[in-house]
């Protein structure tokens, strides 16, 4: 590549998180790099947008680059501000992550760092989410920085198809105990929810969503909850047409 | 039916929104309802849960059932609440909206309303989010709570295969008007984004997100947006599995 790619940064844990100082540090290396990501906690903001209340831009220092801002809305609206108002042209790649934590299987509809990425893929520009299968605060990223980079570099070369993103799981632990890179499909699984029922100071109950994750589909050695399983990096293609498309005819039968 | 289905009623406007008071005066004519509808609106909140703060739940008196409560949360926390706290059982059928606003094509991800029924999909409970193409909260729901009769009613009774739900949207105006129900499929379109820059009392600048929908397939006569725009109700089975498998192939030649 003759001309350094314009990359934009994101990501759903805040833009002062470990996660994306780390992604900043390997695409500074081969890019010009923008970051734009919320300026606090937006997990599990699925595709929201902001469209009843305003938002605020901030100018930030906390990267080694020159054009960072926070934002006041979720991952997707800073996707959004960051093509609209703040780039020069659309990105070459726009990357969202490293998140804290596992973003497998039904995760993606959850997740804030996929759905930037799945912004970046309805934009049109070959976008990426990634996430590491650790939550605490002191990650070793060190493995997942090679992962990234080798998975940047590698889809800035074959770009990527209209409306697809990919989503990215790496498994915790040494470069040297990761086993490969396997191009998956999304598990079926789901949350088994409870809720937390606990007491204010003034005796009213307040509630913690919680849950177990549970894989409906041990033993298939095609999806990405068995690749991590397993301690291979996790590759899903994404694409954002929601339509179930087998069942139209049976649909049709119906007479509505 | 000899019993009387359990059915859920949730939303994305908010527990006191027109559109949900239609709704409900609707299925409890045919089925035991409960209400967990947001105490506030939550338009474009797409599949977010509540993670990072607690939740609410309170009992109101706003609709004409015994059961009703508003959340502090998100429509998705709502399902997952109502499932795991409120009902009794697994309900027969979860019912979202009616919103004020279509939900047509890539909406699909950014409404509450339809995540409302995505997350009801994946409980595998038969799931429906019904929205009406008109914003007014002065909107005439008539034709629409025909249409919601017919096919709550159908759905009952045919059920819903595992990990699907409908996407129903409604063109304004009068019953005789419409033409009819068409299965359809979700138009490839997006948002053409403008961010309105204003500038609060102190010179400092705020944005509103705004922009313009456009639909990349005029004339192709199998999606939802040609379904409206030619007066009728367009109905999109939905799924959750957001692989694109057709790249998969391709993306195991790139040798990550």
């Amino acid at each position: 590549m003759e001309k350094r790619p314009l990359i934009l940064v994101t990501n759903d844990d805040g833009i002062s998180s470990p996660g994306i100082k780390a992604l900043v540090e390997v695409v500074e290396k081969f890019g010009d790099v923008v970051v734009l990501a919320p300026d606090k906690p937006q997990s599990g903001m699925g595709h929201a947008i902001t469209i009843n209340s305003t938002l605020r831009i901030n100018k930030e220092k906390v990267h080694n680059v020159t054009e960072q801002y926070s934002c006041s809305g979720t991952p997707v609206d800073c996707v959004k501000i960051a093509i609209n108002k703040i780039l020069p042209r659309k990105p070459d790649l726009i990357v969202s992550g490293i998140n804290h934590g596992s973003n497998m299987s039904i995760n993606v509809i959850y997740s804030g760092t996929m759905s930037a990425a799945v912004e970046g893929a309805l934009e049109e520009v070959p976008s990426i989410g990634f996430s590491l299968c650790d939550y605490s605060i002191d990650a070793d990223f060190s493995a997942a920085k090679a992962i990234v980079e080798k998975i940047c570099k590698t889809v800035l070369v074959h770009k990527m198809a209209y409306g697809i993103c990919l989503n990215v799981n790496i498994p915790k632990g040494k470069f040297d105990e990761i086993k490969g890179i396997k191009i998956c499909r999304q598990a079926k699984a789901n949350w088994i929810e409870e809720l937390d029922e606990r007491f204010d100071p003034s005796g009213k109950p307040y509630y913690w969503l919680t849950g177990k994750f549970v894989n409906f589909e041990e033993g298939c050695t095609d999806t990405d909850v068995w690749a991590l399983d397993n301690n291979y990096v996790s590759v899903v293609p994404v694409q954002f047409d929601m339509t179930a498309h087998h069942t139209i005819d049976a649909l049709k039968s119906w007479n509505l």
